[in-house]
């Protein structure tokens, strides 16, 4: 017997349609190509993307067709994300900071129809343009005043495509399982290949990440800055996730530098920011070596890999929360949220449960699958490779039937390469990436905790662990550190540090 | 085009699988009425609803037969919730304090096929056995031990029923639109009409409710207390949402005298619960009379009706926040939550938001609709009748064509029957039931206002305003007070008390 309920599909237009009616006066600041902060609200976003979604169908864009975007956290990048989806075509994000290969291999298997470029972006495209038959149109996105001379042919200006069309629009509806969104995970080996999201799967991904955001000390409707780039994996769900809770949005364009960032973070009272570790390591020392301190911040979410403990420390040192996520191109990306179990946050054991990726969200279900095909228990030692599934998880690649049948499990699972373990508690360990993993002499060396050892030295600033050819124990490891600036430490500190930190065997040769 | 991610149906399974597995260690805290407290754990919970499960199937429940409940708040009826609709059955709670007609058509129109009752209820199901002809059998929700003597034919007994079952069940898979639960509104005219809820619908209310739950100064997974009935919608999504964000869930049992929920909230470190205003403000009263605080309470949840403003600063001055939730039956039932907008928190007139029944979750499209049929605007002023859709808005009352086509719009809204406004901030004022405005020479006047005015009096406790019939207005108001324990008040008080408070017309004759 079905239920008597009624039956409206899961709509990513449903998300900008609620945002511009409930929080219509809330902010999003954007950091520009062309210089200047750029300031509107909500109400704005969704006149804009009304403007977009009717030029792109006056483009000709029809529904499932591909529209690709060459750009940085930005406002047109947003209107970007709502307008495409909202016709029933698929925003396609792409890196651009991938080699030109790539890039030009993703846009052709995707079947981009048109491309959208900041700025930044055009002599990129000019490169590529010879390799790109099947894009019948590039649209940089600013003004006529600011169009650059290019080579590209076909070229339309972002705000004239806009200019004059009604700031209203009728989103259509449509099944809740047509693809919206696209992305493209490229592996150490073979050619990248592209998850294809469907409207159903962001808006169930945005609902988790808006329960994974407020399930802490921050409040929900303030201010939140994904610093990780909406080309990578919807900048973690923020993009739908911020709208959905009204918060302001605060996006840092093409400046990445640790003084800029820290610029507009303080500049608008920021309150939650998502970067992977790089970025946190970069402004903890910016902030050391300038005295300075993120006044409004409470909570930096760390995704991509672990952060060290010596981070997660000196941030909490700060007041500044640190809470881990785990996830993947293929899942969405949220996975698991680092927010604590109340008996562990004033445990002793804190850090230890901070260093975790976290626990699994509702939505999503994991299990660790051994060597042998074994399910491992759930008890923080047993290590295999983490299997996902659930509705934000991709069930197979795009146009690419071989890496499907390798990544997926007749079951239904997606294998994610990852090997790690979980505890009694939930929460996951990350052991190492199952191609990063030294073997040496029959035994396991994880590449990130040796990493992670190596950065608790006061003088490095980064390591990489890599496992070396061996002829006697197969594999070594290699470790390779970068120093702080002006900071002075040789090999044989580095080793006395280590020593006792780490297993024996585990010490780089 | 399809997405390609993966298609499984969001399940009411799929909650208490990850709550047993990601929070097994969390405590759900019965009263029962057997007398002593009754404490578990998630993973009992779900080990015991496995039991029940193969019991219900071995009873020979099919999929889509109605399971009736006449129970007070305790683990049994948690188990129910999720054994019931785990296994593709209706868990159809029924309100025991309804008049004994009402419960028997409401068990008949269902077509319950068995009957589990708390012992509190064996007198009234002896009363109406007879009336019941097609429950097969009645469940008596205790031990063998505690079995009362009973008139009642084919009697099981809850805990012999579960005994020796294995403590594992794979739950099936189906359509997430099955049907999964049922709750009957008693409105003041006619036969009750049944919601039917489906997996989806409450899946994804429970994230709406976590979201709205977590959005404000409490963390999300400590300790709630629905103090609102199980049997009365889903106990407002409680026993879904807690078990999805993993917190210590409270259930009260049979008890609602104050002190006795004072003493549960108290003795088990409560920092959220949810109740109608009556409760509420007798807990004020307690507090008042007794010297008592609460001292774990950060947020208490109010819906059913308004609270006063009189309560709301009460609770305040003692540190707890006093949220307004607006829902009905046939919206599963959460559609806005109370929690404001950061620039109303610190804002001189946060009372006057804090009055408002919330604002719209996402989810949830609201419209307000002027007698002549226009969609009024969001400005504060214009009022209407509020209609709403979303996904766990029901879309039809089960077999009842006739109240279906009254309530239920030709373009897809529910006609709430409730007069709202809606502001420019999306805050949602309900101004009466259209039932019960009164209308006085051609003028309405509000009859919660009037109460709530009313009920800004020190020495009094309850109000009610209702229309009264005149000869040259059409209707005037009569305004019914219950005094306060021991206070004194007269006639001529209370109007020299609201004079000035209210409009000329307003004033009670």
């Amino acid at each position: 017997m079905r239920g008597l309920m009624m039956d409206g599909p899961l709509l990513i237009s449903s998300i900008i349609k609620h945002a511009a009616r409930f929080y219509g006066d809330s902010e999003i600041v954007s950091r520009t190509v062309e210089g200047p902060l750029h300031r509107y609200t909500y109400r704005d976003l969704a006149a804009r993307a009304a403007q977009l979604a009717q030029a792109l169908l006056a483009l000709g864009i029809g529904e499932g067709e591909r529209v690709g975007t060459l750009a940085w956290n930005g406002y047109r990048h947003l209107e970007l994300y709502y307008a495409v989806s909202g016709i029933g075509a698929v925003c396609h994000t792409i890196n651009p900071r991938l080699y030109h290969d790539q890039i030009a291999y993703i846009a052709n298997h995707a079947g981009d129809r048109v491309l959208f470029l900041d700025l930044s972006f055009v002599p990129l495209v000019e490169a590529l343009a010879e390799r790109l038959p099947g894009v019948r149109a590039y649209i940089i996105m600013t003004a006529r005043a600011t169009m650059p001379a290019t080579t590209l042919r076909n070229v339309l200006c972002y705000e004239e495509l806009l200019a004059d069309l009604p700031a209203h629009f009728d989103w259509p509806q449509f099944d809740e399982n047509a693809a919206a969104g696209m992305c493209y995970t490229s592996g150490t080996t073979g050619d990248p290949k592209g998850a294809l999201y469907s409207h159903r799967s962001n808006v169930l991904h945005a609902f988790s990440t808006c329960i994974a955001e407020t399930s802490r000390r921050v409040q929900s409707n303030r201010s939140h800055m994904p610093i990780v780039p909406m080309f990578h994996v919807n900048a973690w769900g923020f993009p739908y996730a911020s709208l959905m809770m009204g918060s302001k949005l605060v996006l840092c364009g093409p400046k990445h530098d640790t003084a800029s960032l820290y610029e507009l973070m303080e500049g608008e009272a920021v309150q939650t920011a998502a970067a992977v570790p790089t970025v946190w390591l970069g402004m903890l020392q910016y902030l050391e070596s300038t005295g300075q301190e993120l006044t409004s911040l409470r909570a930096l979410r760390v995704g991509g890999s672990a952060a060290p403990a010596s981070m997660i420390e000196a941030y909490e040192e700060r007041g500044i929360e640190v809470i881990h996520g785990w996830g993947m191109t293929e899942t969405s990306p949220v996975c698991t949220t680092g927010s604590l179990k109340p008996e562990h946050r004033e445990s002793p054991d804190r850090l230890a449960y901070q260093l975790t990726a976290g626990r699994c969200m509702f939505g999503v279900e994991m299990r660790i699958v051994a060597d042998d095909g074994t399910i491992q228990p759930d008890d923080g030692v047993s290590i295999g490779e983490l299997h996902v599934r659930g509705p934000w998880v991709a069930a197979a690649y795009y146009e690419n039937a071989l890496a499907s049948a390798d990544a997926f499990t007749p079951d239904g699972w997606f294998k994610t390469g990852d090997i790690c373990s979980l505890d009694e508690h939930g929460y996951l360990t990350i052991h190492d990436r199952s191609k990063d993993l030294i073997k040496s002499g029959g035994e396991w060396i994880s590449s990130i905790d040796l990493e992670n050892a190596a950065l608790g030295h006061p003088a490095i600033a980064e390591a990489a662990a890599i496992a070396m050819p061996h002829p006697t124990y197969v594999e070594r490891p290699l470790l390779v550190v970068v120093r702080k600036p002006n900071a002075t430490v040789e090999r044989a500190d580095i080793l006395a540090f280590l020593d006792g930190k780490i297993a024996k065997w585990w010490m780089p040769d």
